[in-house]
C-alpha cells in the first residue's frame, strides 16, 4: 500500500474550538442537574412521535456538525423519550434509578479512558479496591477473586464457566466437551431461576436440557427435598451433576432460597454452589435482609449487580469466586503481545483480563469507588431497608382494599398484586389488569411491572428506587382502583 | 420478615446539597477540558508511590464523605497514575485515544441511564441507528442484524456462538454438544488469529483443540493453500469444519488476510465466514485501506471495535451478522416477566437482549451517535489515513538509520522494529531492545508496545492515536537510538 498524503495531518478529533466545547459542557452540567432535580415533574414515559422516529432513520453523517446542534438533537429526540427508570415511580423489571455520583464517575472514567484489561496503573488498583469492598459487603473471604462485569448475565456466565471447568473432572478447557462427558453434566436451579442462567449453559455447550429445574414451594423458594431426590435420581441414571444455583431474591417475587440448606447439599454431593444474587446479594448491607441471606458466605461463587439495588448507572455487575486459581485457570490466556514485564506499565501479577471473557475493559470501577466514598455503605443499606418498608406499606394498602389482592407473598421489595372486584373469570381478570397496567403507563402515572404466576396476570411493583416516597405508593393504589372502576363502568 | 422503621424514610442517594454538587461538576468540566488540552505536557505514565498504593487498601467507607473530598481523592490518587492511552505518544497494544464527544455521550448516558435490554424508548432507536450506520460504513446489507457489545472479545464470541449453532446441523442450543458431535467441530484461523477467538471456543464447549491454526505467509497473512489442504484433511478424518476466521489487521503486525480467497473457500466448503475485524474492519471508512478489505462484504459476520480506531471511550464493540434469524435464534429467551406488550414501554419487535448474552445493557450507543454527528464519518476516515501515513513515515526513518531495522512489513499503522547496532547475538538484541522499551516508558518519553516475532523481540508501535504528530515519531526514533547507544557504552 502506498500511503497517500492526507489533507491535513494536524487534524485531530479534539474539539476545533475548546472554548465553545467548554461552554457547552457547562450547559450540559446545568441541564443534567436540573433534569435530575425536576425528575418528578417530568413525564415518566411517552411514546415517540413519528417525526422523532423518522429522525432515527437518516444515513450516517459524512461531514462535521456543530457540537451545539448535536446536543440540541439529543435534547429534542433522545432525552424526552427515555426509558424513565430514573423517575421516582418507575417499578418495572428490576433495575436501579441511577445516581449523580455514578454519572460523575462515568464521565471521569471516559475522560481518563484507561483500559482495565490489565497493567500497572491506578484504574487497576481502584478496581481491586472496589472488589475488596464488595467482598467485605457480602462476607466473602479476602482471598477470593472477583471481577466487575457488565451485569448479572455475565456474572452468572463467568461463574458457571468456572463451575463447568472445575467439576468436569478433566481438562475441559483444552479438550472441550468429550463424547464421554457430552449430555452428562447437569446444573440445578428452581423453576424461578433467572433465564440468564439457562442462556449461559446453552452458550457453554451444555444445552437447555442441562438446566434441571426443581419445583418451588408456595413461597416460590426452591423445594429442598425435591432437589435432593432429583440429584440421587440423576446420579443413578449416569448423569454428572456439577452445580446448584441458589437465588436470594427471585426476579418474579423476590423469594429467597434457603442458602444454608443448598450449601449442605452441595457439600454432601460435592457440587459447586453458585449464588445468583443479582437482586438480593447486595442486600447483605441491609440490616433487615442480612439474616435471610445466611449461607451466602458458603457459596463457591456469587453473582451480583450494582446497577440494581446499588443504583450505579449501567453497567455494573460483579462476580466473586472463592477459588482464585480455578477462576484464573478458566480464563487466563497470555499471547506474545500481552506478555508481561516486571517493570513499567505492562507489569503486575494479575490482570483482570485473566479472569473473564473481556480483554479490553471499561473503568467501571470508578463510579462505584466514588459513590461508595460519597454515600458510605450504611446509606446504601438504608436505601434497601426503605424500599422493603415501602413494599410492606403497599402490601398493607392492598390488604385494606377489598378490590385488591396480593398474588404472591411480598419478597424483598417486590409486590405482585391485582385488581379483583369479584365475580370475574381468570381470563377477564387477566385482561383487566393488563389494561390497568398499560393505562398507568400511557397516562404517565407510574411505570409498574407485570408477570404471570400460575396463570394469574399480576401487576408487579419492584421498588428498587431510591427516589420513591410513600406518597407515590398511595397514588399508585388510588389510580389502580380508579382505572379499574373506570374500565368496568 | 418484619420490616423495621428506618431512620429517615425521605433520605435518597441524590446529593444532599444540589448547589454544591453543581459547583463541583462545573469544576470537573473545567478540569477535564484543561486535562485534555494539556495532555502533551503531562507525564505519559508514572508508577504509583507507596502512599498512593496504601490508600487503595483501606476498608469500605461506612459513612458519607463530602463530594469535594472524594473528587480530591480522585485527583490525587487516580488521575496522575492513569494508563496514559489518551496521550499523543501512547502506542502500546492497540487501543484508541478517547475523545471529548464520547466522554460527553457517556456522561449523558449515565444521567439518563436507560437499560438497552429492550423496550420502546429513544435509546433503543439510537442504538438501531448507530448499528445501521456501522452497516453502511462496512458495506453490510441493511437486512443484517447487529449489536453493540463490550468489545472485540464479546463480538467474536457472539459471532462464533451463532456459527456453532447454525453449522452444528441440529438443535445444539437445546441438546448441547452431543456424544456424536463432541470433539468434531473445528474452526480455522491463522497462527496470528487473536487469542480471544480461542477463549471464545473454549467457553463454547469446543475446547482449545477446536481452533486449528493455519501457518502464515512471510507477510503474516494466512496461507490460503495450507488452509485448503487442512480442510480436506480434516473432513477426511471425520471432523466437522464449521467456520473460518479471517483477520483484516492482525494484532501483532497489522497483516490483512485475503478476505475474498477466504470467502471463496467458505462458499465452496459450506463454512461460516467470520471476520475478526477488531482492528481493521472500521478502516472501511478510510480511502487508503478500503481496497485492501475487499471481500469483507461477503462475510457471514464481522466483529469490530469502536474503542480502537474510532477512539470511542471504552467500551464500544460491535458485531454484525448477515443472518438475523439465526442470530436471534441463538440468543432470544423471553421469560414471563419480560413478556412483551403491543403498547407502552414493553413493546417493540426486537429487543437487543434477544441478540446477545447480556440482558441489562448500557446506553453505549449514545457516545457513538453524538461523535459521528459531531465529527462526521469522513473525519474519522482521515484520522485512519493519518496514522497509516505516520506509520510509513516511521518506516522511512527506520530505513534511513543503520542501527534500526524493521522486523515485519508495516501493516496498517503497526510498525515492528528493533535497535540493532550489529555484531550482537539474538539474545543480546532481545535483552537490549526490551530495556530500551522499558526506559522509554520509565523516562516518560513515550509508551511503545512490544511483541516477539519468530523469536525476535521487537518494539511495536501501534499508532491508533488521533493526537500523534510527525514530531512525536521523530522524537521516538531519536530516543530509541540515544538510549540504545547509552546502554551499550
Amino acid at each position: 500500500m502506498k500511503p497517500i498524503k492526507t489533507e491535513d495531518i494536524n487534524e485531530t478529533l479534539d474539539p476545533q474550538d475548546w472554548e465553545q466545547t467548554r461552554k457547552l459542557m457547562h450547559q450540559m452540567v446545568d441541564d443534567a442537574v436540573n433534569f435530575t432535580i425536576t425528575l418528578r415533574d417530568r413525564k415518566i414515559w411517552q411514546s415517540m412521535p413519528e417525526e422523532v422516529l423518522k429522525s432515527f432513520r437518516t444515513k450516517v453523517p459524512q461531514e462535521p456538525e456543530d457540537g451545539n446542534v448535536v446536543y440540541q438533537d439529543y435534547k429534542d429526540m433522545v432525552m424526552p423519550y427515555a426509558m424513565g427508570n430514573v423517575h421516582p415511580r418507575f417499578w418495572v423489571w428490576y433495575m436501579g434509578s441511577g445516581l449523580m455520583s455514578g454519572a460523575i464517575g462515568d464521565f471521569l472514567a471516559s475522560i481518563l479512558n484507561p483500559n482495565l484489561g490489565g497493567g500497572n496503573h491506578s484504574g487497576h488498583k481502584v478496581e481491586e479496591q472496589v472488589i475488596d469492598w464488595i467482598k467485605e459487603m457480602v462476607h466473602f473471604p479476602e482471598s477470593s477473586s472477583g471481577l466487575l462485569v457488565s451485569g448479572g448475565s455475565m456474572a452468572n456466565f463467568t461463574a458457571l464457566a468456572i463451575a463447568r471447568n472445575v467439576k468436569a473432572g478433566y481438562d475441559i478447557r483444552n479438550e472441550g466437551i468429550t463424547p464421554e462427558m457430552a449430555n452428562k453434566m447437569v446444573v440445578y436451579g428452581s423453576t424461578e431461576v433467572h433465564s440468564c442462567n439457562q442462556k449461559a449453559l446453552e452458550l457453554l455447550g451444555m444445552g437447555t436440557r442441562s438446566l434441571v429445574k426443581i419445583p418451588v414451594n408456595k413461597d416460590f423458594t426452591i423445594n429442598i427435598e425435591a432437589l435432593k431426590v432429583q440429584i440421587v435420581r440423576d446420579k443413578a441414571s449416569g448423569l454428572h451433576p456439577i452445580c446448584v444455583i441458589g437465588t436470594p431474591g427471585t426476579v418474579n417475587t423476590g423469594a429467597i432460597d434457603d442458602l444454608n440448606a443448598l450449601a449442605d447439599i452441595c457439600k454432601a454431593e460435592n457440587l459447586w454452589f453458585h449464588v445468583d444474587g443479582a437482586i438480593g446479594a447486595i442486600a447483605m448491607i441491609s440490616n433487615m435482609v442480612k439474616p435471610l441471606l445466611a449461607g451466602i458466605e458458603r457459596a463457591d461463587s456469587v453473582a451480583l449487580d450494582l446497577h440494581k439495588w446499588m443504583h450505579m448507572p449501567f453497567e455494573a455487575g460483579c462476580v466473586l469466586v472463592k477459588h482464585r486459581e480455578a477462576h484464573k485457570k478458566t480464563f487466563s490466556l497470555i499471547p506474545e503481545y500481552l506478555a508481561k514485564n516486571t517493570r513499567g506499565l505492562a507489569s503486575g501479577e494479575d490482570w483482570f483480563s485473566e479472569y473473564g471473557l473481556q480483554l479490553s475493559r471499561r473503568f467501571r470501577a470508578l463510579k462505584v469507588w466514588m459513590s461508595l466514598k460519597e454515600h458510605g455503605v450504611k446509606r446504601f443499606g438504608r436505601m434497601i431497608d426503605k424500599n422493603i418498608v415501602q413494599a410492606h406499606y403497599l402490601g398493607q394498602l392492598i390488604d385494606e382494599n377489598d378490590v385488591l389482592e396480593l398474588v404472591a407473598p411480598i419478597g424483598l421489595d417486590i409486590v405482585c398484586f391485582r385488581y379483583n372486584p369479584g365475580g370475574k373469570s381468570l381470563e377477564a381478570l387477566n385482561a383487566l389488569n393488563k389494561e390497568i397496567k398499560l393505562q398507568l403507563e400511557e397516562r404517565a402515572i407510574a411505570m409498574p411491572g407485570y408477570t404471570t404466576l400460575d396463570g394469574v396476570y399480576c401487576i408487579r411493583i419492584a421498588i428498587s428506587n431510591h427516589r420513591t416516597t410513600n406518597a407515590d405508593i398511595d397514588d399508585l393504589v388510588y389510580h389502580v382502583i380508579a382505572i379499574g372502576q373506570e374500565l368496568e363502568s
